[in-house]
């Protein structure tokens, strides 16, 4: 396959989420809790995967590159004892894609082990490090998850409670955390909110996840969200809550966990995120008439509003690629003799479906474009007579700097180009976003819950000027 | 994970298909071909992948236990040169899980190397290889492919076409073959035409593949189903027809390939699966009249049944479970400490969907039933008030001799219990199964067509009574 | 690394034997006993390992490639449970380095499973397998084992032993072989006895092993070698001997055995294999009388014959090259811009002893000489001044067909040069090769009892003219 | 394996070396070299390797658990560009043996990156790792030489040399280190020079090597040793050499060094190797006269002291028991049906020889006992009538806190047993030990040049009391 063949099968997965991060207190099997909270959350994460756990007074680690079930069998589950884990999914956004990026980071600080997962990125993190190393730190990665521990360790003479408050005091931007200590487990959560991060028990355990489907597949109770700016640490004495700094009176909840990212079965920001979906396909009906023989999605992510769609609209639901279920990691490129089969290897067209028919595709979002384009063109070839998209969500104009991989500019086919030109390219009859106030509706919340800095350009945090994944490599 | 709930996860997928066959014959990369040509029949068999290739002088040859993608890597498909190749996918019917079973089995004779993959069973198989050891053979293997390569090499000494054609007078049962020497692509297809066999064309080079999807995927141009009863023999001088066994006059397509082996995407015995498993959905709702909330498949198998449902009965469609991408090949059981997670690690319920309400599946078939059960445990823990069952088929009572997986009464749900009880066991408020005359009328085929054995136990052709997958171990 | 340089490396150790053979009878640990058995005739093949075991009704195999701790760990020999069991390592003599070919060669026939672990090569092979396909016989390896496995099959309708016998008045050539049904452990040895082979007793159980040496490990009694022409079989009812081919009067004992390839920790062919080689050394000393300033071998397989060069002739001995232990299996090769460390990557000269010295070498045997010269350049390098060589054999002038991987004459170096060629080609000042009658007396055997071909050209038993190790590929 | 035994076989390689360290600058394939010259060095460490390399802007890294063949392939050295690399081999002497603990042990720094290969322990380095805690420092590992890093990080805003030599003001005790940044090389030796340290020149470009050996290989020539307290720094400008710390006016070699860790072949402090223990061997033929049949060592580390031995008291040398060159990582234990092979697996006796005769050890040392007391056993086993032993040193009474792995005073036989104790313990007719001044005398240098503390308990460079191997673990 060559780099740019490979660039196209990356992208086929859409933008990647930052990270899941899974927590537990209090349940003999803590990393086996971990183990399956992850698996829940790995639609969040794809690249590497971690479990810390502690007994108490040992702490025990297992991180690698890869899924969780590639990451950890039996045995290596085995090797992590203890009541305490916390354990992490990632899909790098600060830091490159390395092993030794691979979190929960770890430190040892006068002989205590402090251990963070993170989920999202932190905004000053190169000013901060910048500051640290001024006053002779040295670091061992590039995820800024190393910034907030060398700021706790160097307070923690004062007490762990207090280093912690004073480390959420200085670092800004989005972070949705697990962080233990041989004996304790604590979860904070941005004033922004922009992650989510929600709070469980089980029997008599604490369990904290991304996700509440984490929760769900563990049979754990949902208890509630964690709320922003709060710090909870669960330890031998139970539970106690902390609001560390002020919310601004209104929160940033980031939209795109809604349409694309969180699982459709969890319940995030206090909502549904399966109906939530649906009714954006709902409003889509509402804002667009299109002719056509029937309306499919590209499976699976497209499923829930094309379903919302074909309600409202009374369109035919139709599955007109049929998902391989057997896609492997590595995947061998055609010869030059043979034609790209391109996005067939995972997608693949009905023919008897779609020969000669007028198709409207539901789509979640565009990002780059290049799997639309290319699904489409596989549409066509397989006889579909006219393609036209609708898309639930408007347009992706403005990078994220809160932890969505899609940071610059450049990689957004809506930054650039005008609705005609975004068309032409990815090969429709016709396209149509729904739109911002659509978009809010469906949700049920009002328009001050969210960062809508992606098609806005209003970012709520104040960031360090456009700046690429590997801004903590080689400090420039 | 006990081995009882190993056994559970092994059932989650269903009855399993024999296999996958694939050949090419005068393309510069037939390996590759053949690999993508695996790739797309992998549904049809997951536990071991081969590929066999010649150059016109050397064969070469690659087999392993594991999916197409774990077994073939860039490094190993460019070790399998030459303008011929055949491949195969397989779940073990005859023959246990072992790596010297696994396909295309090779041999030399005189010289000469001969290859064989194959999908189905042979009826006759243990009479015939006794008869071959009393005349001194040794096997290597508990295939029933073994059989037939040494009855042609008995033969060769006449013309490897007469040997074929005097080996496949003396095989009974179903088979779907591809075959090749150094020199040339062989196909045949047994008279009842049980398994599907195709035939496509690429630029100049023949392709052979089980399922329509695999000339899809390769883009190659189908040409026609292989013939029941016909062996096609591709080489130098191009391609020859040779009808060896009289047809019965009414072939016997097996019917439980377009309720559940075929993907949806493939076009088999002259039908669009996609389209049949639509209309096996519309025919239940003319036989059935649920009172639901909604009706909902177990994704994916039963989604096309569920659309057509949903299409002429004026249901709500919901996707009510949703699938986990990421399941791994090992996975980690819960302890002793944990509840079973059991089905929720595959499939998890959409709580807020489900909560309160009255809910219709819509599934291709039960088997053994244990699946459903949990699953529908499963969709009760959530919320669900009332849960009905319509299944696109009727109740499998007979085991099945030529292919599939349930090759013993016991295994069967259907085979002594009644539909209430049935129902009972699997946890539903109803429960209604396809007619068969309704199944018949979906696929647009006469009843003749089609081998009906394991609904009505009239078996098309006989066999050696009911035996195990392993009857050929130990010669017993 | 270059081809020619991998080539190299390969030839650093020598000439290969066969391989290494190990059967045991009776201990309920016999895949463990084969296991350490293999272990010490590792020496004797590098290439695969494989064990077979039985416990009287199933039976159990595992082969790969690669060294004996390579291919067997824990888990992997807890599989071969039984009181049974054939174990083999092989180098590659005739058939090539796949897979496939590794030994012990298991199949079945008419329900009895038949095992064989040779050590060896057929002379007659390819006539055998020539007859057998045209009986209608298909092959699965090219090791001239399966032929034998053949002929039995084709008899056993006569019982096992006659079909034994009867295998075995067929085959010609090299043998000793260990071989196993369900319930039976069977030894034999060709009439020429070429190979040593050997019975031990360890408690209740009897054990089969190339050399002594596997006895030792496992701390079994040394009972007796099997003879020349004999067949020893094994089972429940005790131990039974036949003499099957009358044998010609004397033996022909491969004295490469006592060279160079036995342990010196054996006893073979009645002799201590330690004191001969010393005892080499010792008529070198009576034959050449150099002028140097100390003798040395090339460790480790020069060591003794150097001992008794040194102890008969007064030279101070001295190890002027030392061994590494960390020889890996892959070895990175310099760049273009190193110069090529060749041989010393294995063994590097003590620069301290060798400046400005008068060195003789005593070394076993010379082969294809590419290694002499390499390592005789080396010590130049490191400064010595004169470099004198004796070596404990005469020159290797023809190829051997009965097990030992030097077939070729274009491959022995002795072959076509002269003593004063050769003396050149490898570099040394002077070269001396033990006489073939100082090297029959050392052993303190007469004449008649060995196989001298290799130097004399007079061979034993006829053979099918020169071939290559790959003559049963292919059937050419 | 009982756990117990695997510590048997652990200790059958006798006490294990701290590290191996290797620098080189100015080469196209610094790394490859850094590969050779650990591949020379490593029996100084068998636990894990690594290789940091720099192209002058980037710095590159592999380390793994395992030896140098095993942890490097073409591929892994290719990754690996540049003209600037340090390498390490690891035997755990601080630090517990986990991968995070392999070296180089890498850091980055204000957008710089630092590498340290360290062999030897600082004895003050617990005290230095508190009071960089107490500033705030976090530390990834239990090995000292992340100490060495934080130092210079702390002053680098001075500039690197400063830093250095402030840095190295402050640690104390044995280390001989290899260190760069992205553009330079240096290496430092403490000012007693426990450790050897050499320089080599290759072409244009410089190395450094623990020992000759290693140069050697790769062909460099020996330029000088590092000296007692010298940094030499290389870079873009040329070599430069700093004399940091005063020197005691003595060094204190490790005598041990040449006893038993270096290779024969190299040249340390001023030796060679190989001569000084032949010399040991020659000295304990003139302080005892012990009537035997023949002397033997346990090959490969006692034959130097052997030879000399023999050469000097006119003693016949015999190999008496042959290493089997295939000892594997992982080894199956006998069961317990089976005696135990312990020490036959490495070594196996040769009956012939040792049958009813007085045999004469000469070995390089006992720490434990455990290996000799076995072998001896074994030797008796196979026929020995009477066994003695010389010993080529004093017996090792006190611990070493300069980088041996004998740490512990309960782990040395002679700590607490009399001469007649140890006798009985290790099962010897008789038992000698070398004279301190007979050793020394052998070596050619002055009773000052040495640390003699394993014999004497005077310790050179004072240590804070007996500690564990894991001092740095936990803090305590």
């Amino acid at each position: 396959m060559s780099s740019g063949e490979k660039e196209e099968m990356r992208k086929f997965k859409g933008p990647k989420e930052a990270c899941g991060v899974f927590g537990a207190f209090g349940h003999e099997d803590a990393a086996k809790l971990a183990y399956f909270g992850l698996y829940a959350l790995q639609h969040r994460g794809q690249e590497s995967s971690g479990i810390v756990s502690s007994d108490g007074k040992n702490v025990y680690e297992h991180r690698r590159m890869g899924l969780v079930t590639e990451v950890f069998n039996e045995e290596a589950v085995n090797r992590l004892p203890g009541h305490i884990a916390i354990g992490h999914v990632r899909y790098s956004t600060t830091g490159s894609s390395v092993l030794k990026n691979a979190q929960p980071f770890i430190a040892s600080h006068a002989g205590r082990t402090l251990a963070i997962a993170h989920n999202g990125n932190l905004t000053n993190a190169r000013t901060l490090r910048g500051e640290l190393e001024a006053k002779g730190s040295i670091f061992q990665t590039t995820i800024d998850s190393e910034v907030i521990v060398h700021l706790i360790a160097r307070k923690i003479h004062l007490g762990l409670e207090e280093a912690l408050v004073r480390a959420i005091r200085k670092i800004e931007g989005a972070y949705a955390c697990t962080f233990m200590t041989e004996d304790e487990l604590i979860a904070f959560r941005d004033p922004n909110g922009f992650r989510p991060l929600c709070l469980g028990k089980l029997n008599g355990s604490y369990v904290v996840a991304s996700e509440t489907c984490a929760l769900d597949l563990i049979e754990a109770e949902y208890v509630r969200d964690i709320e922003p700016g709060e710090i909870v640490i669960v330890n031998e004495n139970g539970i106690k809550s902390i609001k560390v700094k002020k919310q601004h009176g209104r929160s940033s909840f980031c939209i795109f966990e809604l349409i694309y990212f969180a699982r459709p079965d969890s319940r995030i920001f206090g909502c549904n995120v399966y109906n939530v979906r649906k009714k954006f396909g709902e409003k889509l009906a509402e804002e667009y008439n299109v002719d056509a023989d029937f309306a499919m999605p590209f499976p699976d992510s497209g499923n829930y509003a094309a379903i919302g769609y074909c309600r409202r609209s009374g369109a035919a639901l139709e599955i007109g690629m049929i998902r391989n279920h057997y896609v492997g990691r590595t995947f061998i490129a055609p010869s030059q003799s043979m034609r790209d089969f391109g996005v067939k290897v995972k997608l693949n067209p009905v023919h008897g479906l779609l020969e000669g028919k007028k198709v409207v595709i539901v789509e979640d979002s565009i990002i780059r474009g290049t799997t639309s384009r290319m699904r489409i063109k596989t549409l066509r070839d397989a006889g579909a007579k006219e393609v036209h998209m609708l898309v639930s969500c408007p347009p992706h104009r403005y990078p994220c700097y809160y932890g969505i991989d899609f940071s610059t500019k450049g990689e957004l086919l809506a930054c650039r180009n005008s609705l005609e030109q975004i068309k032409r390219y990815i090969g429709v009859d016709s396209l149509g976003y729904l739109s911002l106030e659509g978009m809010i509706e469906a949700t049920g919340l009002s328009r001050d819950c969210f960062c809508l800095a992606c098609f806005t350009g209003k970012y709520p945090v104040k960031h360090d000027g456009e700046f690429s994944k590997l801004c903590l490599e080689k400090g420039d």
